[in-house]
C-alpha cells in the first residue's frame, strides 16, 4: 500500500510499504480519508516524544473495515485516536498512546486498529468531515463539556481561532446554547468564525488587546497555545469562572498572577485528548447536533507534503483533510 | 470602650473608643477573644486595599451578644467574617468585604455586626478555641471541601503547615479521612503536625526537597504560598489531582508550566473565603467531629503589639489569640 512515511527530521516521502496484517481483536481499516493534527508537524520536525524512524504519521482516519473481525466488516467507520486510556476518568494512564506514533497512522491506505477503538462514521458527514473530526473533537469535547462542563446561556471565549480544536470547540459552545467569542491574529478568521455563529471576537496582535473587552466577562475560556496571551484571558475570566487549556503552542506562560486566580474563584483546567466515555459522548452529540466539522483543504495523498507545508505556515481554518 | 486602633502604617495602640451602637438588623458582641490572621498584619503595614486610618481591625471573635434583637440576646456566639458574599456560590459578589476594614474589627472589647453573621458558639470550644475557627476554618473548608471536594481515603499535601488556614485544613482533611502530608520551613513544625495526625512532611527549604518525595502522589495539593515553590506542588500533584489555592504569601510564581497541567489533567482552583453556605457546613462539620482550632499563644489585648509582632516574626503554630 502507499503511505506517508517519515524518516529522518523533516524527511516526509510518499512510500510503498507492505499492507499492514490485523491481530487478534484488530481491523484493517481501508481509508478513504485522513486529517492532519499538530502532533503530526511536530513528529516530522523530530519534536516529539519517544519519536521513531521510519514511521507513518496521522491520528484522525475514516474509512471502510476490509478485514477483522465479522461485526464490522464492511462497515463506514472513524477512529478514536486515543488508545489505552485506562480505568480513571479524571486522567490517562501511563499505557496511554495516540494512534500515528509508536502504532504505525492514517496518513496510509489501510491502518490496522483495535476493534474498539472504532465507532459508526455519522451519517451525516462526508468522508473528508468524518476524518476531520476525531482528535480534535474529541479533545475539544473533553476541554469544554466535560472538564470545563460549559452550561446553555453561559459567555465562552475561544483563543486562536482557526485551529481544529478550537472550531470544534466553537461548534460544540453554540451547539451548547453557549454565546461564543473567539481570538485569532487574523481578521479573516475572525469574520469566517463570527459566519459559523461567533458574536465576535478579538486580534489578539493588537497592543492592549483584551483592554478593548470588558474584563471579567467570561464564564468559560478555552485556550490551546498558552504563553505570553495567558495572562490576558485570566483578566478576562468572570470570577469563578473556568479557563480550560489543552496545549502551549506558545509555550509557557512567562508568570501566573495568583492573587487574581484565588481572589477571583477561577479554575484552571487541564484537559488533552479524552477517554473513552468523552469519546462515545462526542460522536453522540456530533450526531444529535449534526455538527459539521470544518475543512480548511483537501490534498490527495500525493501531495501530503503540500498539506503538512499549510499546517507549517498555520493558514488553515478548519481541519487539512488527506484524500485516499 | 478598648480597643486596639491602628492610625498610620506601623502605628498601633491600645486606645479608649466610643463603644460602638447597634443599626437595625444588628447586634453588639461583648468579645471574650480575638484572634490575629495575616491580613491585620498587611493592614497594620499599610499594604491592604482600602486602607482608612484609624481603624479597629480584626476579622475573628468570639463573645456574648449583649445588645439588639430578642433572640440572640445573652447568647455565645461566633462571627462569620466574610460579608455580603451574595447569590453565587461560585464566588463573591463586588459587595463582598471582611469584618475588620472597612468596618470595624474584632480586636476590641465589643464590635457591631449584622445579626445574620453570628453563629452558636461550638460547645466543645474553649473561648480562646472558637474565637480562632472562623476565618481560618471558612478558608479552609471552601478550599478543601467546597472547591477541592476531599474524599476519605485520598492523598493531601498541606504546604507551609503552622498557619492558621493550612492546620485548619490538616485538621479538616483528617476528619474526612484522608491521608495527610505537610510542608514546612521548620523541622519542629513538622514534628508538631505528625502529632496532630500528619503522616510526615517535607522541610522546604532543603535543596530539591521535592526530588525527595516520589512525585504524583497527591490527589489534593492545598497551598497559601505561591511563589517559586509552586511548581514543586505540580511536580507532586497526581495524574488528575486538583491544587487549590488560597493565597500567594510568598509572591507570584515565576513561571507556570503548562504541559504538565495540560497533560497530566490538572485542576488549579483559586479560593478565598466562603459563601454563607460554607461557613454554615464548616461549623457543622466542625460540631460534627469536635474539631478543636490549634491555639499557638494567647495575649491580653494591652499586649497586643506583641501578639502581632509574633504573627509578623511567623514563629506561631496555630492561632494566635488575645483575650479581652
Amino acid at each position: 500500500m502507499r503511505a506517508v512515511r517519515l524518516s529522518a527530521v523533516n524527511r516526509l516521502e510518499i512510500a510503498e510499504v507492505p499492507a499492514p496484517v490485523p491481530a487478534g481483536g484488530e481491523v484493517v481499516v481501508t481509508l478513504r480519508a485522513a486529517a492532519l493534527n499538530h502532533r503530526d508537524v511536530w513528529i516530522k520536525a523530530g519534536q516529539y516524544a519517544g519519536l521513531k524512524w521510519p514511521c507513518i504519521p496521522g491520528s484522525d482516519g475514516a474509512g471502510v473495515v476490509t478485514s477483522g473481525e465479522a461485526g464490522w466488516l464492511g462497515r463506514e467507520v472513524i477512529i478514536n485516536p486515543g488508545f489505552n486510556w485506562g480505568a480513571d476518568e479524571h486522567r490517562q494512564g501511563t499505557d496511554f498512546t495516540i494512534l500515528g506514533l509508536p502504532m504505525e497512522g492514517t496518513l496510509a491506505e489501510q491502518v490496522v486498529v483495535p476493534q474498539i477503538q472504532l465507532a459508526s462514521k455519522p451519517a451525516h458527514l462526508s468522508w473528508e468531515e468524518a476524518a476531520a473530526l476525531p482528535l480534535a473533537g474529541l479533545t475539544a469535547y473533553r476541554a469544554l463539556m466535560t472538564r470545563a462542563k460549559l452550561q446553555p446561556g453561559e459567555r465562552v471565549l475561544i483563543s486562536g481561532i482557526g485551529g481544529g480544536v478550537a472550531l470544534m470547540a466553537l461548534q460544540f459552545a453554540l451547539a451548547q446554547g453557549a454565546e461564543a467569542w473567539v481570538t485569532s491574529g487574523s481578521a479573516d478568521k475572525i469574520a469566517q468564525a463570527v459566519e459559523l455563529g461567533a458574536r465576535g471576537g478579538f486580534d489578539y496582535t493588537l497592543p492592549y488587546w483584551s483592554k478593548t473587552a470588558s474584563p471579567d466577562q467570561f464564564n468559560v475560556i478555552v485556550d490551546g497555545a498558552g504563553g505570553p496571551g495567558f495572562e490576558a484571558l485570566i483578566d478576562l475570566a468572570a470570577p469563578g469562572g473556568r479557563i480550560v487549556n489543552y496545549g502551549a503552542t506558545r509555550g509557557n506562560p512567562p508568570g501566573f498572577t495568583m492573587r487574581k486566580v484565588f481572589w477571583r474563584q477561577l479554575t484552571i483546567l487541564g484537559s488533552t485528548m479524552g477517554s473513552p466515555a468523552d469519546w462515545a459522548a462526542m460522536v453522540a452529540f456530533v450526531e444529535r447536533h449534526r455538527i459539521k466539522p470544518v475543512v480548511s483543504e483537501v490534498f490527495p495523498l500525493a501531495q501530503a507534503a503540500e498539506a503538512f507545508a499549510l499546517m507549517e505556515r498555520g493558514g488553515q481554518f478548519g481541519k487539512i483533510v488527506v484524500r485516499m
